[in-house]
């Protein structure tokens, strides 16, 4: 039922996920307390195997090639609460803690902090509670 | 700052998104009310252009290249409350009304229905509201 895959240790659940041509499948991070969506990022196999097993996500960075502990740099861990697959199996939903209360490089509590207002334009609109040379040092990655 | 498009009537705030090759976003819909994820689908730009100007969700159904009116064979319409973006402009979180409380085409309330235990076992977490065939009539398309 699945393609061929390169990793003949990768177990069935990992197997039932319709991974992209890329290997990835997107991951959308929910904090398990209040249900703010907090971010969206992709993971490979081993990302998720790896996060199942730590109880920390990890992600792929697709702009830097590598597996990608969140949390790495700027301790904004996010401890793993719960692991969900919707229905078509192409996409992840991580129920998390947030660590620091802080899940965006730019020192907001989440990603989506623009709004799309009734003009048509975004807006910020969630401030930033932390500034980000703070959590990262000054000139550090901002993106971990 | 934007690579060329073919629509020039392109609003300025659909241009600041991260479209992919392919020209599309992926859109999360979060039930605005209790903050549940209820599903992640693609937009592209017409799609977000008319969730934006009529007040629902349309999505763009990859698997039959064409847009997908949220409800258009279900009944399950999701009446937009905002749209988000993300701090990487390359995804769109979507707060929505869902109507007959049931986004999933398996007739459960939300996409992510299963769950990942601790044996590494996908399992059904959540219950079905309503049978599809009723939603859908039976041979009717499941996925709108």
């Amino acid at each position: 039922m699945q393609d061929s895959h390169s990793d003949t240790d990768s177990p069935d659940w990992l197997e039932a996920i319709q991974w992209t041509a890329d290997g990835l499948v997107p991951a959308i991070a929910q904090d398990a307390g209040n249900g703010d969506v907090l971010m969206m990022a992709w993971m490979n196999r081993e990302a998720l195997r790896l996060t199942f097993l730590e109880g920390h996500a990890v992600y792929w960075s697709r702009s830097r090639g590598k597996l990608w502990r969140k949390g790495e740099s700027s301790g904004h861990e996010q401890t793993l609460v719960d692991i969900r697959l919707d229905c078509d199996a192409d996409v992840i939903l991580l129920k998390v803690e947030q660590k620091g209360d802080i899940a965006c490089h730019t020192g907001r509590r989440s990603c989506f902090y623009r709004r799309l207002d009734r003009n048509g334009e975004w807006v910020s609109a969630d401030p930033v509670l932390k500034d980000p040379d703070s959590i990262y040092g000054a000139g550090g990655n901002s993106h971990e």
